[in-house]
């Protein structure tokens, strides 16, 4: 069984990827759901819909999010209407958010939908939220509190970042079922997500960090940044914001109390020595997923990681990497 | 001013004339809300919707409902999810339901909601729901009670009908403006729309018909009934479950004590003695409705009669009519 930590891009490529090389019954996503948003007043769940998508061949993959071959004449009609429509919502997707919505609606958890939704779509992966509780990423700006997608995509991450938190999240309890995930799994894997925004929201929802501590398997931690820079979005603002360097560094730190293996792309072979010296498992690989075969490379990859490296030849889980605060 | 009663259908063809041929803003329609259903968790209106979207020129006229030239991916979508589809809900379409339905989960009510649609969408004539309140038109028959729309669209009103009932009419308020609409009006029309199931559930809320009784205008009712068929739909086999012969002789029944004229077609001149030697006034004119011309034709002669015929030279609204009770 393996495990998989998820935001919704990268995330969503890794998956797809996973998908080709093992069987889909044996992985479990948890999936952030801190982007989760009310709009047109349907329940959105970005996350969720594209890992959704992904494992049920539905995903857009020009786009990377909402259905392949999608129209978009309901938001078009919306905009005729003088409702707002920067929250591109195709016909096709709008059918998930509306059988979310009914079924919230109805009294179900975001546990239950998903889990209707997986079902009716044939995903055989199991995908879990984070967390039933509504958790919301905000991100502090100089125009003011945003929610992370007024950030992201209304205002295409132009504004600077103060901070982020996560509003309810010391509030929250796991999901169903996602800590018993983590601690069952052979290995769990960080995907290449945003540090801060996809994976941290996660990391916010107590026990879940804890856990990680403690589980029996593997944490692979796959890097979203190769060199100095996000291979998409704004994983290197957003990092920054939050005191990290936007390099494999910045995500070995966000991660070091809980992963055992840092997988970071060819390009970063010096800092990755850096992190070996301070005791980190680090391999390097192809990171950038352009094709189908770059993914399921990646995906078997990591596979092969977490298998190869006994548990018991490590140091205790974060304690030599710890002293990478005090590198300069 | 002119205040039209109107269903969906044949309502919204008339409407599609009158708009031609007098300005929008004179018009207020009261507007059958007893087919209104919850679907897919959203709040939908058919008749409002038809009356909105032909007064902003939206309608598919080739179908006679929704918006001309939509698409239907969302509905194949929820198809793939399990959900129903048998209502035909258009990709364009869906943005007037989740307009709505947000608006009436913020607390606004259907008058609210539909004079914002009508105002976003440019509509000068004044469209108003028949109530705020919910009234639900159930139809009785062998299988069970079904909701209007369970009858019509769903099962192709293919079932015999026991009866036909307006739940929760008794305890309902008109709209606001929509008795003032009616005092007011220099002519109330009722649309060539289902006698039982369109304009039925709107003289079943308390207040209206007693209105219809003593409004200072004239009052035209347009037959939907040309010889002994409907020109559409169910309203034969709605009008024998309710006692009323398939004829213009049973239209003029269904409104007997509160009209001054009715309009039949041409086909109907022999009927139309029968019901003027009751006293009632007849007029005989085109009453099918193919081009825009022919539209235009009938919106034309009706208030022509409207105006024509002065108050006074009618017996007392009802009296002499209701002998019609007593014929063969």
């Amino acid at each position: 069984m393996i495990c998989v930590l998820s935001g919704g891009t990268g995330g969503a490529k890794f998956v797809d990827g996973l998908r080709q090389v093992m069987p889909a019954e044996q992985i479990t996503l948890i999936v952030n759901t801190g982007d989760d948003l009310l709009w047109w007043g349907l329940y959105v769940s970005p996350d969720i819909d594209s890992i959704t998508y992904v494992l049920s061949g539905m995903l857009s993959r020009e786009r990377g999010w909402g259905v392949k071959g999608d129209t978009f004449l309901c938001l078009q009609a919306m905009g005729q209407l003088g409702e707002p429509t920067w929250f591109h919502t195709g016909d096709r997707d709008l059918a998930m958010h509306l059988l979310r919505s009914r079924l919230l609606a109805e009294g179900k958890t975001l546990s239950d939908a998903t889990a209707v939704i997986s079902e009716k779509l044939g995903v055989k992966a199991r995908v879990l939220p984070m967390s039933d509780s509504r958790v919301e990423t905000r991100i502090d700006t100089p125009i003011g509190e945003l929610s992370f997608e007024e950030y992201f995509v209304q205002r295409w991450y132009q504004d600077p970042v103060n901070s982020v938190r996560f509003a309810g999240a010391s509030d929250a309890e796991p999901a169903p079922g996602v800590i018993d995930a983590i601690e069952a799994a052979d290995a769990v894997i960080i995907a290449p997500s945003n540090p801060i925004t996809s994976i941290g929201p996660i990391l916010a929802v107590p026990g879940i960090r804890e856990t990680l501590l403690r589980c029996r398997g593997k944490v692979a931690a796959i890097s979203p940044i190769v060199g100095s820079a996000p291979v998409a979005g704004p994983a290197g603002i957003l990092m920054a914001a939050q005191g990290l360097p936007c390099s494999i560094v910045g995500v070995a730190h966000a991660y070091e109390d809980f992963i055992d293996i840092l997988v970071c792309d060819h390009r970063d072979t010096r800092a990755a020595e850096l992190l070996r010296a301070n005791g980190l498992t680090v391999h390097c690989t192809q990171t950038i997923m352009r094709t189908a075969e770059d993914k399921a490379a990646l995906a078997r990859d990591v596979l092969g990681y977490v298998s190869r490296s006994p548990h018991d030849e490590r140091p205790a889980r974060g304690s030599a990497f710890r002293r990478l605060d005090q590198q300069p």
